[in-house]
Parts: structure tokens; C-alpha cells; sequence
């Protein structure tokens, strides 16, 4: 029986973004495997979950029990389904699969069902201050072969500094970000406009409100936005706010991808069975890892919904590996975020996967492919960053969840 | 790559009862698996999906791809989710798993997640004419480990012959299993008031109205019962029937298990999605094989939904061991109904999953640990069978479709 | 009492189309009638279940006895509402009435009720590469008098071939037929402004998604094509998605016709009593037969929902014949699809019906008036066929289930 | 303007359950505020995120903005509504209105609005092997003036060592505390049809389900437990499967109390707005504090449901003192779980309330009134322990999440 030996975490920043690696060492001299586990704006306190709390409950179990040790690490805590412990039991996991693959010597999509596509398209991220830099942007991208961008004007909320116009006190003390939503949709509308306009409708075109409005504001925009035939609309209200998208629904027929901030359940059980989404988008280390990952997309499957994953910076690349598994797996895959990979990343991550014609392509080694270089790790420390665009607020100067 | 070589079908009944089993044989000499294809009333047409189809479609196809296949499989007959084709591609499906299995190494639970309980409960059918042999059958039955025992007061429906009081006309000339169903429901209250009175709590039982009777006959029989606390009851409406679970659910909170009939993901989403069931009961091979089944039982999982898939004697050995690893890796399990092997089956299908103290255990080879002996398998030829019991009547001569 | 003496089917493809054709013969010397079994995609396995499960089932049995037949032939499988059973069911039923319109010396419309019209009104399908040649597709069938049709660019999706632009990798080794959602979309809208500009708004028009989009796609599309006054836009979804009209009805007011894909009550029954959709479009013999279509008539007549039964070549023109017999006797009859019949099928079974000015005449005999020349319809046997088009895949090589 | 000056975090286990304290010293000599953030199991989880982020985001801002600071603090991870980062918040947002009680001068209730009574009627906990020695236990209490009584056979669940009858495999070798649900359902109807048999009804008696029941279960012994009128009944369900309440609701009039594994609005909100719960029983830190926990009072209140907010021995005396001060200022308070104090927690922690003859009395001084020995705290350091009885496992061995 080959047992866990040792689970230690890996924290690295190569390209300035605070990862999380859980690394699970097993009986078996040299086999050993990697899971993701960053939640960035939270990464020491999933290393000490990791560390005081998964190593010891852990150590010793059998490696192939991965859903009994998934459901056992979830009920350890007696409170669960949040996003610190959440992570920590997701670095866990995702190693064992990536173990059980090597053990098979299968890659984890073998695992998982097997290719339903030879690679998966990705969207990239686009802003720019201006419909025009905008338009640039995703021109070249689409000269790389990328053919889903999402195109931002401004940072989310199109933010405005202190001293910009409409603020009520540019001298106010609180620290934040400081949007104006009426000015945000307003330009949202014009970008979209000039975006149509010059590039014609084969692009896929994608945005994410990054839940800065209202309930009616966002249903306001999204039906102003539908004209120009969005792929979806990313994040249209803050995941308290679930119970609005019947109303949503009714209103608009813009496709629409929720969850990147979902943690539990029950946030997504209902928006999926009453098909009041198009798109799920969590992160899957945020809901515990592959292991709810494969069975969540089960249930999309049942009722029509496709995945979008997401995929921002601050998915480790072992998660980036992950979710491509998952996503050449599952027959209702729907889109896979993407934001690169910087040098360092692929220094620090051998086996980083490849990106062709707008296409993320897995290598085809047993287990997930992808390894660490723990010293080159450690010439990236994490460190304490100020949570920045984050700290939302409106022109009063009123805190908004994002 | 390791190709798909061969398809074809083994036809066999070893206990009186026929059987499909499909093997399928890879590019690699002596690796094959094994799946279950057994609709035993319409075996031939199964025989024959899979041979005209199901091999000229997918020989060559590479092993790995399992849910390609399988949705290549549905797809290409336009119209599906019927019994008949589901079947055919079970069989594939469940045997390109255990050749999955094969290759890894591994038991299939292993693929699916790993073991999460040791072994099975099962529950086993009694029956008989009275009150009192039933008991004498459920107690026997309880002195061998049992329980969970399914009990039934003379077969479903509590049938008549032709010649006993009620019916309209004995001379009646149209075949068929003739019931009254008033007396049925009167019959079965007596039958738990007695089991309950002579047991006591401690030993679960089970009933099934298979589908005899009215929503409103049966809703009144289920308020009848709850006092005798039943672990559930089984198929209470046809499939046909399905909307009126809500006014069911409304009126008693008697355990309810249905499925065993189903085809089609239309006649569960809304039953578990909406929490109208407490067990699905589907027969595995019947929706598509294990492929689907994994995904049912990971939709059902989000809803607190459990498991009980259908394990009669129309259930291949094959297909017993593709439901049993599935029982093994899913935290929802509920219960698995069992209805043993002849020593004819045992024979035929070496390496039998083993019975013990009321929990089926699986062995623990790689893929589903199961084999088929041809030359014996061949001894024991299909053939039609009247379907009997299945052409129920009510009194009057009316059928029911069962 | 007249009784079935034999039950036997008749495989031919007279245009290259694989039809089951399935002839009653009674025990009076003489008296036969025929129905329409045809499942092409799976003609073996239909002919498999009639000549091995119906005919000793049945023979014996008297033919007066239609509806209590169709019960105890559906109930006897135990599983059942799937394409192959409901095909050799509906081979038999349909037999029975053109029996019994043969003994009451009557057609069959009559036993139906007698004739609500004179003739039928019937669609015919046109397509083309570009909207240039649609349109001439379509001016060609207005000269004959036609008043509705269906137009489609390219065949379903928009196929591309391998070689196409966007199809992730040429030399893909998986069968498909590869299509762009994106760009079959942009067709469409671009079709239908071309069509309307240059012929106005007198000749009725209709679409057919077929299944090839997801349901916000679906949705999509059908707002964009509302100010082309669709007669309605057909298959927007696949059988499994069905929950998702509620939103699309909210949507858009596009009429809907959907279930050519149906075989089982539960896909209809909620979007005809909640009024989800404006045409039922089941294949008749897919449902079961007759006296299934006929009893879904008077349900959809109950909501205001009106018949278009599917008609394409895969339909024998036995089964051509029964619904015609069966729009000519409802009152809400909406269209009828019409494939035409090549001259080897006229051949093959005389009694052909007529079509003149875009409308189907039934001739007047007994029964259905239409026969079968056994000897002409073995000079054009079935065979395997590859499901080529049914095959759909994306660009990046995802099966999606038509 | 008052400042935030350090946040700190102490630590200590008086009786042996790890409990976490903030405390938040500002930029006034002497003046500090207390708050609870104990999440016994994974207190040092905790402990990071108030020191590694609640720390270096808040020092500085002014003590009086706590609304704006809660929302500051829940926005700034991005993932949120989860155990760890809430207790942290819970720690600051408590600290932050002692220091407010203090600045006034007045206890926090009068903050909060005022007192409603005198003091809050609590209900102890009780348990034994038999139903005799429960009830010698709730006489004991009567005794000393509680007029409510948790009753408990065996620990929850009715757990039974390995080495009991009916665990599969007592050499099993996975660790969790065992349970067979059938026999605790038979158990705890016999303990109530004793102790009402015995006690009458004048006290007041309460039940824990500790969500070790399927839905099914826990509705079966709700209702079977209708008789003997509870107080409430607890944790009927485990927080993932809140859907199940409209059929709980539907099927028994037993009064509901639910919520102390809630962490997240979304668990709560239809619950309470559609009635289905009698009280609600959140853990106050895990929800955030007492600036969420007030508003949910409110919530609570427009619908006519009851407060009883979780009160077990992993409380820290601070969070006894917080709710305590919340209870005693709303109009629909409901009853408070009390577990009482150690000799070392009185020490630790002075100022602990008192209970006089069931009902639990705030002293009257600034603030909470309550405050802590950081050397005494010091004495009993924090620890890894086993999380014993919360891996709960069935009989087959199967994980429960309690």
C-alpha cells in the first residue's frame, strides 16, 4: 500500500503573484505529486491549514482513497465550504490525482474519461484606456490566433484615481478604488459599440462586470450590451446576490458566467438546475479541487450549462494543468480562461502547457505533466501585498464588495 | 495507441435468465474488457445494435477515449436514450473501463475516485403468500447477515390467477398477469403491521408497488405505511408518471426509490434537482452504462440524493461488479440490491464479487476483477421467453403497462 | 374474429435510404395492412425486435383489439418510449388501422373522424452555399406552387470539411463532421435578410437549428432572427435540453417547433401543457404509431399547439401516408413536412400520395391506399451506412450530440 | 480620532479547547476592545489571517468605522463567507464594539439599542448511556432552575466504538467515530417516550440531530418524534442540504432550529424568508461577528423566527459576552445554548456572566465587561488535537460530513 509520507507546501510569487503548491511525498521513494492551492490575497493562511492542519490528519492514509480523504478532510473542520480550507484540501487534492496518474502511468484526463477534444480554446484578457487601445489589443491577439477575448475599458469598474472628476473628496482618508458605475456602463456600451463596429462578429467577444453593480444595474447593462453579441457576461453580481438572476433571466437573454467567487454548493446548485446560467466559472481550487470539479461538471452536464473556468494569474500552473485535464474530459467544456505564463512561471514549472493558435495543448505524461523546482521556487518569495483594486468604492466613497 | 480490435456480443443464460455481455478486444493481444448489455426481454435487438452498429462505428477507435465514444456512440443514432441502444453502448462503455482498468493497474473504484466504504450493503427480495412466510423468509435471510430485506406478499401486484375471485371473467381469453388492486394495498398493510409487530425496528425493510398502481392509490397506500417506517418504497409510479411527485411528496414522507425504469436524464433531472426521490434507482446498463451512471451519481451527490441502482437477476455478473465499483467510490451510496448468483452464473463469470454478512465485496484485480468463459457461457443459450408476469391486467382486463 | 397470423418485415432502400416497412397478415385469406417501422439509422436492429419480440407476441391476438396490442406490446419490454421498440410497435399499430380501415371499407381519416381538409399543406427543405442559391432553391419550389419552405445554408451547423478554415487540426484523425457555431450563426441571420429583401414577405419561411447550438446560442440566434417573420424556427435545442424553453420563450417570440427527437411523453408533455412551444413536430412512427400521434393531437389541440409531423426521406411513404391521414382528420393541423418520393419509391409502393400546388391529396380507398411491391422493394436491400453528418463535432473536435 | 494601533491574536485552551481571542489596542493609552474568532479546529488557520492580514489591512483606520471596516475587510480577499477569514473578522468586529461600549461608557447593549429583558433563559446540555441516566442528568439541572434541556443518548449519532456489533470490520483501519443510524433513530425515540413519561411536560426539552441523519432519516424521526413535543429539534441537516426544508416543513410541525455550521448569507436567506426554519442558531463569530449577527436578527424579526445562537464549550468566554449583549437587546430573541465556564476560563477571562436559576445576566460595565489575563491565557497553550468525533463514519465505514 503506498501512503502519504508528507505534505509540505510550496510558496512562490514568479511573476509577482503570491502561488500556493501543496507537494504530497508518498511511501514510494520519488513519486510524489502537486496540487494547486492558492488563494493569493490568502496564501499564508492556506499554508498553515496545509501545514498544522491537512499534514497531520493525513499523513499515513492510503493514496488511492482520494474521496474518502476528500469527504474526511471537509468534515474535519466541522465549518467548511470556505475559501481558506477549501484551497488547503484542493492542493491535496489535485497531487493525489496528479500520483494516481503516475501510478496508472496515464495522464489524469485517462483518469478522467479520456480526450473529448484534441485542445482547448482559451479567452485572454484585453483593456486599454480607450475603445481604440482596446481594439488594438485584441487585434493582436487575434493575430496570434486567439478568437475569444475579453475587453475591459479602464480596470474592473473602470476605476478612476482620487483626483479624477466625481469623487466626492479626492483628500478623502480611506484607502480604495473608486468607480463610478454610471460612468462604467456608459463606456462599456461605447466600447462594445467601437468593437463591433471595426472587428465584424466572428471575434468572440467577452466582459466581466467583476460584480461592481447593482442587480439593476447590471441587468440594465446587459441588455443595452445585447446588440453586440457578447460570448457571455462575466460576474454580473456579487455571489451574495444569487437570488436575482430569475429576475436576470427574464430580462436578457445575454449569455451569463457566475462563480469565480464561489466556494459552496449551495451557491451554485440552484443557478445550475434551473438553468439560470450558461457558463459555470469557478476556480476550481476555491471549491476543494478536481475531485468537486469533475462532479460539479456532471451536474452542468445534466442541464445544458458549459464550464469557463477560471483562469486568472493567480492559479498556480500546476492549477492551469489541472483544470486543462479536466477540461479535455468533460464533453460540456464550454471556454477556459488563460493569462500566460511569465518566464520565471515556466522556469519554476517544468512542463508549463503550450498555447497554439489560441489553443492550451497538455503534454501527455502520466499524471498531470507538470512539475516544481523548489529552489527556483524559493527565489520568489510571497510576501504581504496591499489588496489594492480590491478595495472598491463607489464616488461616496462606500465600500463595495467586489 | 491500443485500438478497439473487435466488438461482439456473448449471449448466455446460465440461470434461466438471458444475459448480454459484450466484449471488446483491443489491438493488444490478450487485453480485452468486459460490460454488461443485458436487456433481457429484448435481448436479440441489443445482440444486434451491437453488432451492426456498435462495431462497424467504432472498431479502430482508440481505447482511451471513453467518453468520446460513448458520446459518438448516442450521437450517431440521432434518435436515442431508449433502452435498447443504451444497452449497446453500456456494453462498450463498461468494457472499455475495465480495460482502462487493465492498463492501469488498477480495480476500476480506483479509477473513479477510490474506496470510500470497505464493502456494500445489499438488500435481498422475500416474498410469499401470508404474512407469516414472509417472516419466515425475511428471518432466514437475517440469520445469513442481512439487513435490508425487500419484502413482497405474493409477486408484484399481489397477482391473481385466472381462475381466483375478482377477476371479470376467468374464461377471459387475453394473456396476462391479472391483480386487483384494492386488494393488493389491503395485503400489504397487513403483511408490514405484521412484519413490524413480530421483527421490531431494527431490521430495515423495503417495498416495491412496481408501478401497479394509480398516483392516487399509491399515495394512499404510502400514508398507510409510514408507520411501519419502510427504508423506502420502490418504483411507486411508472415512468410515464413522473410529474405527479410533487402531490406525493406533499402528502407523505415515506422514503421514495425510483428509476429503475428510466432511459432517459429527462425523467430524473427534475425528480433529483428537486428533491422529489431519496434514492435513484436506475439500472445501470439501462441509461448508458457506467459513464452516465458516474455523472447521475455525482448529480444526485449535490442534492442528497443516494443511490440504489437495480440488481436483479436480469443483471449480468458483469454488471453486478461495473455497479458494485461504482458503490464503492461514491460517498452518496445508499444501498445495492442483490440478488446473488446461481452456481451455473458462477461458473460462467469467474470471479464473482462474494456475499458476506449482508455486504458485497469486490476483489480487488485490476479493471473490474471479472471474466466470462465462453465455451461454458455458450451451454446455456438465450432463447424468447413469454413476459408473463410483465403483461399485468387489472381485474377487468384492462393492461397496465407495468 | 379476425386475428394476426403473421407479423413480418420488409427492408428496402429505394432511394438509397434504408426504410422498415412491417406487414400484418390476418388469418382472413387476403387481408393484410402495413406500417411504417423506420428508424434508418438503426433499421437492423428494429427489424430484430419485430420479427423476434412482436411476432410471437402478437399472432394470435385479434386484430380489433389496436389500443389494448400497443399497451401490451409496450408494457412487455418492461423498459420502453425508445426509438427501436417504439418503431416496431408503431409498425404493427399502423398495420392495424390500415387493417381495419380495410374491413370498414373506409379510410382511415374516416375512423379518424372524418376529413377536416381537403389537403395538406406541406413544407419542403431548400438549401444552397450561399444566399444567392437559396434563393433560387426557393423561387424554383414557389413556381410549383409551394408555400412554405425550409432554407439552410450548406447542410446542418455549416459543415466545413477537414480541410476548412478554424478546424483546430486538419489531420485530426476523428470522423466528424466539423462546423463552426459562430459562423453558421452569421449565416443564418445573413440568409434571412437576403431571402426577405429579395422575396418579401408573402412566401412562408422556416429554419432548423438542428440541434447544433447550445441553448444561449440558440436563443441568440432567434432574437436575430425575429424581424425575418419566421413560420417557425425548428429543433432549436436537443431532446435533453428541453427545460431550457421556459427561458427561451421568454426570450423571444420566434414560433417554436420542436421533437423530431422525441420518443418518450415526458420530453412533451411539459412544453405543450406549458405551452413552451408552438408546433410538435414528433416522427410518428418514433412515438409508437398512430394511436400515440393521434391521442398527442387532441393534448396539443387542448393548448393551442399545432402539428407538424416530421417528414424527411427516412420516412417510408407507408408512415407518409399515415400522417396524412392523420393532418387530414384533426382540426389543429399546422404543416406537414414533404420529402417528395423518388421514382424507385413510387414503385416500390403504389399508392403513393400526390402533391399538387403545395398541397398532399390522400387517395380514397380503404386503409391507408398504399401497398407494397415485395419484389421490387427487395431489388433495393439495406446496408450499413455510415452516420456521416450525424457525427457533428466542432472545431476543436468536440462530438455534440445532434 | 481614535486608531487602530495592533491587532493581536492570544491563544489559549483553559478547559482544552482551543479558543482564539483578538484583541485591538488603539492610539488612546489603555483603551483596547476584546473579540472572539474561535474556530477550535483550526484556530491557528485563524490566527494567520488575523495577524498575517487583518493586522498590516487595518492598523491605522479609525475605531468607529466598524461598518465600513467589516466591509473593507470581507472585500479584500476576494473569496469570502468562509470560516477562517470570517472568524478573523469576527475578532476585530467584536473588539472594535467593546471599544465603542467603552468610548460611550455604556455596556453594548445599550448600543445595540437597549435591553428588551432582564436576562436570557439558556439551555444546558445533557447526555448518558441510557435513557435513565439522561434523565437523572436534566433532573440535576432542574434542580439548579434550568428550565431547558438538551437530551443526547451516547455521544451524537449514538456512536459506538469499533469493537461494537454491526461496524463491518472492526479490524478496520480508517479512524472516525462509528454509527449506525437506525439504531440512534430507535434510541432517541425511546429516550423522549421515557423522559416525557417520567418528566412530564412542563420542562422544556431540545434534541441534536448533529446532521448525522440522511434527509430521509431526520424527517422519519422528526416526525416520529412530533409527540413529545420538543423545544426545537437541531441540525436536522448538514448546511449543503438546506434544500430539503420545504419537504421537512411539509411533513412535520416540530419546531426547527438550524445554522450553527453556517458561514455564508446564502445558507440562511431563504430559510428565514420563506419560513422554514423556527430558529436560527448561527455560530456568531463563524457568520462574522456582531455586526452581521445584528442584522440578521433583524432579518429574523420581519419574518417571525426566533434567535439561538450556537453556545458550545468552543466558544471563548468574549464570545459568551458578545451574543450575551446582542440577546438581551432583541425583541425576538429565541433561547441561548449555554455550556457554562471552567474555573480557568473565570480566571482567564474576568468578568464572565453569571446564571442565576437558567438565565444568564450581563454585569453592566463598558463595553462587553469582559476581559483576559494574557499571562493566565499563557498557561494553556493551543495544541493539534484529533479531530475524533467528527469523522464520523457509518457502519460500512463511509465518511460523513457532520
Amino acid at each position: 500500500m503506498v501512503t502519504i509520507r508528507n505534505i509540505k507546501t510550496i510558496l512562490t510569487a514568479p511573476r509577482g503573484i503570491d502561488l500556493v503548491v501543496v507537494k504530497v511525498e508518498t511511501s514510494e521513494p520519488g513519486l510524489y505529486g502537486l496540487g494547486c492551492a492558492t488563494f493569493t490575497q490568502r496564501w499564508a493562511a492556506v499554508a498553515t491549514a496545509v501545514e498544522e492542519y491537512m499534514k497531520p490528519l493525513l499523513v499515513g492514509r492510503c493514496v488511492n482513497d482520494i474521496e474518502d480523504i476528500w469527504q474526511t478532510a471537509m468534515g474535519s473542520s466541522y465549518w467548511r465550504n470556505g475559501p481558506v480550507l477549501n484551497n488547503a484540501i484542493s492542493g491535496v487534492d489535485e497531487a493525489l490525482w496528479d500520483i494516481k496518474g503516475k501510478m496508472a502511468g496515464m495522464p489524469v484526463y485517462d483518469l478522467l474519461g479520456g480526450k473529448c477534444r484534441e485542445a482547448v480554446s482559451v479567452y485572454r484578457h484585453t483593456d486599454g484606456a480607450t475603445p481604440e487601445e482596446v481594439e488594438e489589443n485584441v487585434r493582436r491577439y487575434m493575430e496570434d490566433g486567439y478568437r475569444y477575448l475579453r475587453c475591459q475599458m479602464g480596470t474592473y469598474g473602470g476605476q478612476m484615481g482620487k483626483g479624477k472628476q466625481r469623487v466626492i473628496s479626492p483628500e478623502n482618508s480611506k484607502p480604495g478604488a473608486y468607480y463610478d458605475p454610471n460612468q462604467y456602463c456608459a463606456g462599456v456600451v461605447k466600447l462594445f459599440s467601437h468593437l463591433r463596429d471595426k472587428l465584424g462578429y466572428e471575434v468572440e467577444l467577452l466582459h466581466d462586470i467583476h460584480e461592481r453593480l447593482t442587480p439593476a444595474q447590471a441587468i440594465g447593462l446587459a441588455k443595452k450590451l445585447e446588440p453586440y453579441q457578447l460570448f457571455f457576461l462575466e460576474d454580473a453580481l456579487s455571489p451574495e446576490q444569487m437570488g436575482w438572476f430569475s429576475h436576470f433571466r427574464n430580462q436578457t437573454a445575454v449569455p451569463l458566467a457566475m462563480g469565480e467567487l464561489f466556494n459552496n454548493p449551495i451557491e451554485w446548485n440552484e443557478l445550475i438546475s434551473k438553468r439560470l446560467i450558461d457558463y459555470i466559472r469557478v476556480h476550481v481550487s476555491q471549491i476543494g479541487g478536481l475531485t468537486p470539479a469533475r462532479k460539479l461538471a456532471a451536474l452542468c452536464e445534466n442541464f445544458g450549462v458549459r464550464t469557463a473556468w477560471h483562469g486568472p494569474g493567480d492559479l498556480s500552473p500546476v492549477g492551469v494543468v489541472a483544470q486543462l485535464h479536466l477540461d479535455l474530459a468533460i464533453p460540456n467544456f464550454g471556454i477556459q480562461e488563460f493569462s500566460g505564463f511569465s518566464p520565471e512561471e515556466e522556469e519554476v514549472f517544468p512542463g508549463c502547457p503550450q498555447v497554439r493558435n489560441g489553443y492550451l495543448y497538455a503534454n501527455d505524461k502520466p499524471g498531470f505533466g507538470i512539475d516544481i523546482d523548489e529552489k527556483k521556487a524559493a527565489m520568489y518569495p510571497c510576501s504581504y501585498r496591499e489588496p489594492g483594486w480590491l478595495l472598491a468604492r463607489t464616488t461616496d466613497g462606500t465600500a463595495v464588495r467586489p
